[in-house]
Order: structure tokens, then sequence, then C-alpha cells
């Protein structure tokens, strides 16, 4: 298995997609792009992006199964959940459990969000209601798509149902920073979650167990240039990077990659990967699935009050990780050193990063 | 006279800048990086972005002389437009002549901002109230700064007077599209101002002359993967360029860069310069000042009535624009075919571009 697929795969394997590539579907004026599928997640997850014009909609719905989180990568994206509106700007999160009635609308030009479902039941609908096309970004104008009249009947395998629509009153900007312990519906504002620090790297956890049943992780993460970490893999548990911010660089199973703003790495289960972030201020956004590695990031960080990343490196517990990993509990196995020949996060430096 | 330099130069030349690269200063946990300074673009306009924490801010002041733009790169900053007060998102402009009482609040963890001012008088500010810095990004925590004592008495030579605030109610997210044809203040939505079509490459006026006394163009600018332009030069004009998304090749004076979202590269009068986009949706903020080539746009390009690029090319009016070139009528100087070896845009593919 190697990444040298650069289009949305068809089975589980690792692969790599540009910005803005995948497979897509146009509803109206509305780009859906596949980053990945029920197939290509072996059933894990979906994660596809959207974007469209002011005004573009998905009515009231539920997923009575799957657990859904949104990111909004550009623009003001207007969420309802439940009986609240939320307006999202770029890098807020909204998180959605099963059986939740959601709704969103775009409330810029060329907005874009991204929507992660679990258990690969979701993504079909897509499909069902759109048109395949080649396009790689949204049309200025379409003919219009009723999704509600599309959405009246159940689809057979899609776990979607249509619902009247709840929420009640004016879209309130996102503040919020917290997590809450319970599967339940909340928003997060860009730079909250749960923070960790190891070194100058912080780990923001958006979702962690407690919120998806035990089903996924969702983190952004955020740093400043830094060494390449250990090659390692994991035995049980997909890993996803979307760069939404500078540049890093990936190695995965022998492949090395360049990766910059919308690019997006799928390292499933045996693929042996690292990472490095290469520009001053690097962010990604990441979802781990199903999230058992939710241990890593306590064990290796430590909690951090901040927003952003310290000038004087934090504590990296590499001694607590190296116990954890001897003793079997962590699904993480290292395979070599840093791939950039440095001493690894903290370490000497490795080949001068530049651009 | 090459780009080859990659830090801010001290006397007006071809220079490249990396995401977050410039002359930093400190200001409590603000970070401002010069990215043009009066000496490196000879005194006609100063570039800077800013940086900071949730609530960091500037209080109410107003430039004498220099007429200001504001567009926001990441986050929400609140601006304060005379007695009218406005939540930018990203992708937001605000215009500032002089004369106008304005201030800023930064409204999200981690929001960054461009100022731009004309005249080159404004800059020396941030010297004289901040430290010198190697940091490249804003810190978590630092010792407060009062810019109100700080700003208190005139600083010699700099064009900042310190003023009453003057605004109230609530702060309003953006929602106009239309740029006035005089010198007043005004807020433009992401996506919004004044389109031109050229092909699929969407020029779009958030300044033009009219509103800035001829001393600046500001052009939000957006198109797919395309082939580089005509190699030329101004005779007379400086011209910016600052990829926000997607990723662009430039040509200037020989070198060649690739360039991703937050690289500036700096093209003064005498540089021979070309560019292409290469991702799917490519988008880069440019300054021209002074603001003598606004007929190319209108010469080349076509009103357009949408917020993203038509799927079909529209009208690029190469005729029209070869008339004026051989007229005299434009500071443009054609110098070469386009350095990718394509037919140029609308014409028959240069090298594939990939990442």
């Amino acid at each position: 298995m190697s990444a040298k697929q650069t289009s949305l795969p068809t089975t589980k394997q690792p692969y790599l997609l540009r910005n803005r590539e995948g497979t897509q579907v146009l509803i109206g004026t509305q780009l859906v792009t596949v980053i990945a599928s029920a197939a290509s997640s072996g059933g894990l997850f979906e994660l596809v992006s959207i974007s469209g014009c002011l005004g573009d909609s998905f009515p009231a719905h539920r997923h009575n199964r799957a657990h859904e989180g949104i990111y909004v990568l550009e623009g003001r994206v207007e969420v309802t959940l439940g009986s609240e509106r939320y307006l999202l700007t770029a890098g807020d999160y909204a998180h959605i459990p099963a059986g939740t009635v959601h709704a969103y609308t775009l409330r810029s030009h060329n907005a874009r969000l991204l929507s992660l479902t679990s258990k690969g039941e979701v993504g079909k609908l897509y499909a069902h209601v759109g048109m395949a096309t080649d396009l790689h970004v949204h049309p200025p104008q379409n003919e219009a798509v009723d999704l509600s009249a599309l959405l009246a009947e159940p689809i057979a395998g899609v776990d979607v149902e249509l619902v009247a629509a709840t929420a009640v009153g004016e879209a309130q900007l996102v503040t919020n920073v917290t997590v809450p312990d319970a599967v339940v519906p909340y928003v997060i504002a860009s730079g909250g979650g749960t923070h960790l620090i190891a070194g100058r790297d912080l780990y923001i956890f958006l979702a962690a167990n407690a919120n998806t049943d035990g089903e996924f992780l969702v983190l952004d993460n955020l740093g400043p240039a830094g060494n390449a970490i250990i090659q390692h893999l994991h035995e049980k548990h997909t890993e996803t990077f979307l760069c939404t911010a500078g540049q890093m660089t990936m190695w995965c199973n022998g492949e090395e990659y360049r990766m910059h703003p919308g690019d997006f790495l799928h390292v499933p289960a045996g693929t042996i990967h690292s990472f490095r972030m290469d520009a001053h201020y690097t962010r990604f956004f990441s979802v781990l699935s199903p999230g058992i590695f939710e241990p890593f990031f306590h064990t290796l960080g430590t909690p951090y009050a901040g927003y952003i990343f310290p000038v004087e490196p934090g504590p990296a517990r590499f001694d607590r990780l190296m116990q954890k990993v001897q003793a079997g509990e962590l699904d993480l196995k290292i395979v070599g050193p840093p791939p950039d020949g440095s001493g690894g996060p903290g370490g000497p430096g490795g080949p001068p990063s530049g651009h």
C-alpha cells in the first residue's frame, strides 16, 4: 500500500487528495466533493466538503444512526441545531449527534464547509439528489433543486430523514470554547476546544469519545515549523490530515508529500506515516476513527490554557508516552526515526524546511 | 533587480515574503508584521498584517493624510468606521479615507487582518508603541500595552491622531457588495465588489481611484487553474500579489516562485513579471499604486454579475487591450510570451500545473 493514489479510491487504502479534489456531485449551485466515502474509509466515516452560493441551503433533517460534525472552511454558514440557530465562521465547529434535527444555509458568497458523518450511511444521499460533475468549484448559477421534494420519501440504505424545521430566532455567533462531556449537540468557536500542549504543538479536541460514542475524534492541530515526528503506524484506527493553514510535509508508506491548505491525506490502520509542520503557523483538521487513540493526546500532551501555541515549548511527556507504548496500552507501533533525519520534536533540527 | 530578496528590503525593489514573514513588532499580544514599508515601496504605501488574541484592539484614531484599507485574513474583526460598527469576517474589506475615525477589536482567537495605508507615513507608529521581535506568530500572553497613553501625544512624522470613539450600537455583519463612487468610508462583504470577467478570471475591485483619490487600487482576484499571462512590466506603478487561497506561480525578473496562501510578492515599476493560477480555486489580494492601471481591468474585462467565476469562459477583450496598448494608453509594456510556453489565458495549455 502506498499513497500514490490521488483520486478517491473505491477500497480502503492510503490516499492523497489536493484541495477541492475528490468525487464531485452538483446539487443546484452547491458542489459536494466527497473526500472520504464509505468505501474509501472502510465504512468508518464519510467526509465531504460543500461549497456554494450565498443562500444555498440544506433543509432540516436528521440522521438516526450517524453522528455528524460540521467544520467551516471558508465564509459564514448558519447551522440549525435542534431549536438553536448559530452563525459559524471559518474554523468554527458544530457537533450533531444522531437524532439531532439540523439544517444549514450558506451566509456568504462562496462559503465552504466540511461535513463528517460516522458509519458510512449518509453519503449516498448526494448521488441521489445531485448530478455527477467534473467541476471543482461551484458554478455561479444552475437549475434549482428542490431538496425537500427529493428527500420527502426515505431513500433505501441512506440514513437521512427530512423533518420539520424546529429552530426559532436569530442566528447567534459562536463564542463557546468548551467541549461538553456527553453525546449532545454543541458548537465550538475557532481556536476553542480542549487544549493540550506538547512542546510548541497544540492538540485541540473539538469532539472526543464522550461526544461520539467512541466512533471518532475530531482535532484541530496548531503549531509552528518544527521537526518531523517518529515514523509509526496504528493497527486499529484510521487517521486523516486536512491542512487548513500554513504548510506541512507528510510521509506515508515511503512517499513524501508537501501539503498546503485544503490538501487531505487518508492514513488507514497499517500505514507507516509521519508529519512535520513547515510554516510559522501551520494548522490541520484531523479525524481519527474509531476514537481509541484519545489517550495518546492526554499522555504526550498536558492541559493548556492558551489559544495559540506558546513562545517557549511546554512539556512534551515522552516519558509517559514510552511507558504506555511499552505496556501496549496505545494503538501505536513505532517503526523508525523521524524521516527528516532530525531528533524529532524538541530535538536537534532536521533538514531546513523552507518552502 | 531580481526578487531573490526574501526579507523586507530597505529600498524599493522586487521581493518575496513567505506567509507571516516581514519585519515584526510586538504590541502586547498583537504581532504586527510589516510586509511593505515606506522604504520598500518607495513611499507609495505601507502594508502590515496584524494578528492577536481575542479582544486585542487598537483605539479610535484617524489618519489626516493617509487613506486606509483593512482586509480580514482570518477570524472575525470588529471595525469601527465613524459612527458605524461592523463585524468583518475573513475576506471582508473596510475602506477608511483620511479623516475617518476608526478602531478595531479582534473578535476571535488568532484573528488576523491586513492594513494598507497610503503615502508611507503611518507605519512608524508600530515601532513607536511596540518592540522589535523575531516571533512570527502572536504570543498567548504578554505585558499589556496602553496604546491610548502611548499615542496621547502626536508622534513626529507619523500620521496618527488619537480621538474619542464615536461609534454606538451593535456591530453589524457586512453584507454590502457595492463599491461607492466617492472617497467615503464603506465595507464590502467577501466576494463582493465591482466584478469584471476575463475568460474565467474574475477581477474584483474593492477600492478604485474614485475611492482613493487615485492613490491606490485594491483588487480581489479569483480564478481556476489556467495558463500564464504574457511577460510584461509597468513603467509607472507598483503591483503587489498576496495569495489568499489555492496556489499560483509567479515569474519576476527571471525568478520563478510557487506561491501559497499568505505569500506576498512586491513588483515595483520596471519589473518584468507574469503569473499563473495553479489550483482549482485560486485567489489573491492585490494593491496597485498609484491607481493609473484601473483602465486595464475595464479594457480586458467585462462587467459580470456572479460572485464566482463561470463554468464557460466569459469574454476576454484582447482586441480592446491591444488597441490601447498600441495607442500607449495603458502603463503596460509587453516584454515576452507567457513564461510557461502556453498560449496564454484561453490559449492552448502550458506545462501541466500540478502541485
